[in-house]
């Protein structure tokens, strides 16, 4: 299982930095949304050229004009999100886009029903990504969640998870082996020693 | 009935040089998505720091992280668009800082459905915005669409619309007397003399 390590709501400055420290500890890093609607995917890319090991995500949240934003952001990043609630043409144009460049897609399936659900999960090569809303106030248990997903659409090979999750939780979601990669945010980059909190991570999610 | 420009897919550059050439001319300026995620709203507060006479909208299209986008956004713009498609707390967060900042939201309706709407269409001071995707194929009747709307959630006080609307329609909406204002993109923005169109676009819906 990846660990995504997603850096949100500092200076573009300071992610930069934090993603450099962590570009050779972790699978991925998530530059999110907070940063591309304050800096713009153009200085992002001018700050950030190419990362040495690790896939950078670019949570842009595509929900409209996906082939202009999808073209604009695989030059700068591997990984581009897109909202599970854009509409079917939506998705077909920026699923197409992505498999022609031979980059990846993550369609963030926040706020959507069961129904929109079921008509979008058949993107084979998108990766599915399970959350809470950051504005979402009740509790979320990311094991359960993935397992009640993975049950309802067992075609999706996909998952990646998201919301709170700790040492035990990633420990917990790489020991059931349903989802391809988990994001943690503030629980690595707020702490005193991000790199030495991410090695954490990745041992006891390889342990 | 109000005439917003949408600035879209230029060169921030090019986008303050015609939202300083129209801001004596329209109502809102619009300083589209593709702005947005391009050079980020901190960018575009810098570049254009107040306007004479428009009030400025920036299409951020809030999902998710309310507070934390539109206090950054108000710090640039008098107007901010957030998903109908987010959560309902979402909604209601944004429209709570809204209120107290004195300045305006504005929901875009796109792939929303009725079911949904119906949920969402109790923020009296908000603007309620109807349009097409831009990665949508159809055709779209933009007075049709509002009279519809307007039938079917009378309450809605503020509404604006957008969609190919040229002056024939622009004329149609502001004598239809149902939507507050009327977003023009292209039809002004793309066209030899952007100032001289947007003066017509005044003139035939104040006629």
């Amino acid at each position: 299982m990846d660990l995504q390590v997603a850096i949100d709501r500092v200076t573009l400055e300071r992610a930069v930095d934090l993603a450099r420290q962590l570009d050779d500890q972790v699978d991925i890093i998530e530059l999110g949304t907070s940063l591309i609607k304050d800096y713009g995917v153009l200085q992002i890319h001018q700050a950030l050229p190419a990362l040495r090991h690790a896939k950078l995500l670019l949570d842009i949240k595509t929900i409209d004009e996906g082939e202009y934003e999808f073209d604009k952001g695989f030059a700068a990043g591997d990984i581009l999100t897109v909202m599970g609630a854009a509409s079917r043409g939506t998705l077909e144009k920026v699923y197409a886009l992505t498999q022609q460049r031979q980059k990846q897609m993550f369609i963030d399936m926040m706020e959507i029903n069961d129904v929109k659900t079921g008509q979008i999960v058949d993107f084979p090569q998108a990766i599915y990504g399970i959350h809470h809303a950051k504005d979402a106030q009740t509790g979320f248990d990311a094991a359960a969640t993935v397992a009640a997903f993975h049950h309802q659409y067992p075609g999706v090979q996909h998952i990646s998870v998201a919301g709170g999750i700790d040492l035990a939780m990633a420990q917990k979601l790489a020991q059931q082996g349903i989802a391809e990669s988990v994001i943690v945010g503030s629980a690595i980059v707020k702490t005193a020693d991000p790199v030495a909190t991410a090695q954490k991570f990745m041992e006891v999610m390889h342990s």
